[in-house]
């Protein structure tokens, strides 16, 4: 690789489809994430995969600061839809990658992000085979908007699904809440602990594998990004139409999160995670999916926070508070967080 | 769906994973995408596929402005990805669909453009089967911007690629040649001939499929798209190692469109084309291929434009003159056209 000058930038004709795209190629995009079938830069990537089951996502990631306490735009396009290929109960194979940059952003920090896409394609097992670079002028965009799309191959005798969820099964969630979404808005918003929050960001196959070879008894998983833990349990109440109660002393939150978000004024349960996954599990396999949660790196602080029940009159879910009273926990409106990934 | 008011703005809101984005997607995006698939609404979709040979790709658009003689931003992200996927011997199944939306973008104009997605997936054959919608504030991006990723089954038998191209192999382009950049450039440059300049924005995957089932002398397809005809068969010849001749009279330009490019000081080789693709197929099967594609509505202009030949130093594309003459036809370098696709 050439070595890059501090004060080089994006120009437009980077994206131009020509000369200068070609060589950004081979110099920023082929030496980085070198595999045979991105090697071949046709106009798609060829797969062979293991199985005619598949699972495919997408996501674009406009999150604001760039690099932030725990990761950056980078890690965080290839861990969360490296996410949503392991909650769907596939293992994550290959990867696409799609930038849009404005005119004048500096080179220096794009090599930064493509170096993290690069590790974290690596931790996870994953290949970037396609791509697409796209530049629009100066305030056209800000900085840099990075989409993902992923393919992932089901895993044998894995079939998840809302509708296999009943009352009586436990839900688990794989760790401390609110980290991310925290990390982002305090660092936004310059407050002064925010070098103490750490964004969760992290990818999760390895460990939903790991649950979903092991123990026959999960029903269904989704990691709480936007809307956090609240719209995700919201989403899944809706989608069974069964309610779900959770216990506030067994959910799991840094102390220095609860602070941030008492602070701020934020319902944590409501803020965006990036390295956690919701699994409802039947009653019978509950503890040895903790188990298997806890041995993990990602999981040591999982925990069973609560169970489905019948549904009395809506689907609703509850919160047993630490007192004993109960407070329904609504789906978020959506109005208080953008650009949180 | 409830009937939208000329003053219905996207707010960020809409963007943030609570109950504005779970009624945006439940109101504008499930009832123009109905399919069992999207219906789930898991963190990925579920495919089972007729192949373990799979095409993947991915394509962002940002084209301005988003609605052109021809087409719109959402036709464009649907027949450029099915392109991809067409011209690398897939029959495309499934594609991704990402907006990152302005926050105070009309809400009318992004219904316009969702029934245009809606559509040509429906022309093209293909469902959409994932998505994610993020919204920015106002400045942070320039009203939406879109990308597809996209899957397609590899067609049974057939296997493209540069490593097969050999010299006397011939070379056919479907159809005229710089339709879509030079109506996008004019519409932008207001010049007065814009209304008769019509972009060729199409999805070639039935014609494609058509042509590989039939013919078994295909070794190669690419869609000129960002750098035009020069870029397309630069890169071939670069890659193949083999030089490329093309004849200026069999090359298909609409009159208009050469008026428009001598007027604008455009090379119209450079222009982007999205309804288009070059085949380099053997000298037997040419005639052949030939027939399929003027049997075929996007295919009617279709020409043998030229031939590969031995390198003799370098491999170069060379253009032979209405007079006899040759000229270099070099790789561009990338400048003139941002945000034509």
């Amino acid at each position: 690789m050439m070595k890059t000058n501090k004060r080089d930038r994006i120009l437009l004709a980077h994206g131009g489809g020509g000369q200068l795209t070609y060589e950004f190629i081979r110099r920023q995009i082929l030496p980085r994430f070198k595999n045979d079938t991105l090697a071949k830069l046709g106009d798609s990537a060829e797969l062979n995969l293991d199985s005619k089951s598949v699972c495919f996502t997408t996501d674009s990631y406009v999150v604001k600061p760039l690099f932030f306490n725990g990761g950056d735009i980078g890690k965080l396009a290839v861990c969360g839809t490296v996410n949503d290929l392991a909650v769907a109960g596939s293992r994550p194979v290959a990867l696409s990658l799609s930038l849009i940059i404005e005119e004048g952003f500096e080179l220096e920090l794009l090599e930064k992000i493509l170096d993290s896409i690069s590790r974290a394609a690596k931790e996870n097992n994953v290949d970037i085979v396609a791509g697409d670079t796209k530049t629009v002028e100066a305030g056209a965009a800000e900085k840099i908007f990075i989409n993902t799309a992923g393919v992932g191959v089901k895993l044998p005798g894995v079939d998840l699904g809302v509708e296999k969820i009943a009352a009586g099964d436990k839900i688990i969630i794989s760790g401390t809440i609110g980290d991310h979404g925290l990390t982002i808005i305090s660092q936004r918003e310059d407050i002064k602990f925010q070098s103490k929050l750490r964004s969760d960001c992290a990818g999760l196959a390895g460990l939903t594998c790991k649950l979903l070879e092991n123990v026959s008894g999960v029903k269904f998983m989704r990691d709480p990004t936007r809307g956090g833990l609240a719209a995700a349990l919201n989403e899944i109440s809706r989608a069974s139409e069964l309610s779900i109660e959770i216990n506030e002393p067994d959910i799991p939150i840094r102390p220095i999160v609860q602070a941030a978000a008492d602070m701020l004024g934020f319902d944590v349960l409501t803020i965006a995670n990036e390295g956690k996954f919701i699994a409802i599990v039947s009653p019978q396999s509950a503890k040895k999916c903790l188990k298997i949660c806890k041995n993990h790196p990602l999981g040591k602080d999982a925990s069973i926070i609560g169970e489905v029940v019948e549904t009395r009159d809506v689907p609703v879910v509850e919160l047993i508070t630490r007192i004993g009273g109960r407070r329904i926990v609504q789906m978020p409106y959506g109005r208080e967080l953008p650009r949180i990934c």
